[in-house]
């Protein structure tokens, strides 16, 4: 039976996404040991959520759900909200690694929703 | 400190979501102890969607996200599809019970994006 | 064909790990509000993890895994944690109904891994 | 303030995790794509558990919670008998890539427990 497979493009929007997924939890765990600042209840939940979303996003495109490209749209949303938090933490190479991942990401799941549009 | 609480409508979409998520799983495991016309992919592709997509909404709602009403919107269209497909399952009563609990699902989704719009 | 069905023990079983994933969501969202002591890494660590164990041994017990057992034993470990985290925040309704949804899931993973022995 | 770093062994624990997390959910795709034997239900949740656990690893390592060890421990066996259920599946690429993904994963798993012990 064929069995139909991942485009190279998704493959790399799932590679994104897992980065992205991965960085804000080692994140989350960075703003822990900091404290202070890093504890702001607004950057913690916009981590959270980006967590979930770029999990639940490469989960979706993975098996080819259907609904890839809507929650494409709403995980670049997610990873714009974190890269922009993340790049307020001035001078830590933590916040700006994640940052930079979760822009990355953002702009492969915008391409993603676009090709398949 | 004050404690921003979860609104009752909040509660209630929370407890529907957690509802739908909870009967999605156990029709998952229902599905590949039944076989056959149960594993078609697009059937198990859907309840895997609305597995996850009940619990990520619960938890954005639990923790108060601002994207909360966005993943209503798209929560809901996840349970629709799921309450389909298992309506689309005559004489099952698992099935039947799943589909009841997507669809109520999408309604408490769809009145709290409202509510919030 | 036939459809092996959960326990009477083994939903009950569930039904508590989904109380306390439910009951950590909202306590780490009460936590990012109350600040200050309330953000301790090690309070927030146990949430995270008693969250995490309890909706994996719920999604576990569901589908009938293997190795049900063996989670609801770590389970109970990641909940006692969590219960006496919370324990700890004297004063606080939402710490104390934490707390006891978190007892009450350590016990029935207890009896659960106990009856399946 | 000072942030604890991962270990350069649980950074090399993560990221199999991940792997072998992605190759399940990438699988059980193509399961539900080549049906017949592939639906099997005791594949099915070998491969649901070991992508459940194998993320959950992941995560508990990356915020360094207290239950690391003992999670490596048990995601080890989930990883073992997914490679096992993976290997009988003959002459088929993604289930022997998925396969070795799960066995690589066991093995840091196991490592990263000893380490630790």
């Amino acid at each position: 039976m064929h069995s139909e497979q991942m485009s190279p493009d998704m493959k790399t929007c799932v590679d994104a996404c897992l980065s992205a997924y991965s960085m804000c939890e080692e994140t989350i765990n960075h703003c822990l040991q900091q404290g202070g600042e890093y504890l702001d209840p607004a950057l913690m939940r916009t981590l959270m959520d980006c967590a979930d979303m770029t999990r639940m996003c490469a989960d979706m495109c993975m098996r080819m759900s259907p609904m890839s490209k809507d929650i494409c749209v709403m995980c670049a949303q997610a990873c714009d909200m974190a890269a922009e938090a993340c790049m307020r933490m001035k001078n830590d190479p933590q916040m700006e690694q994640c940052g930079q991942a979760c822009r990355a990401c953002a702009e492969s799941c915008r391409s993603m929703s676009g090709i398949r549009a």
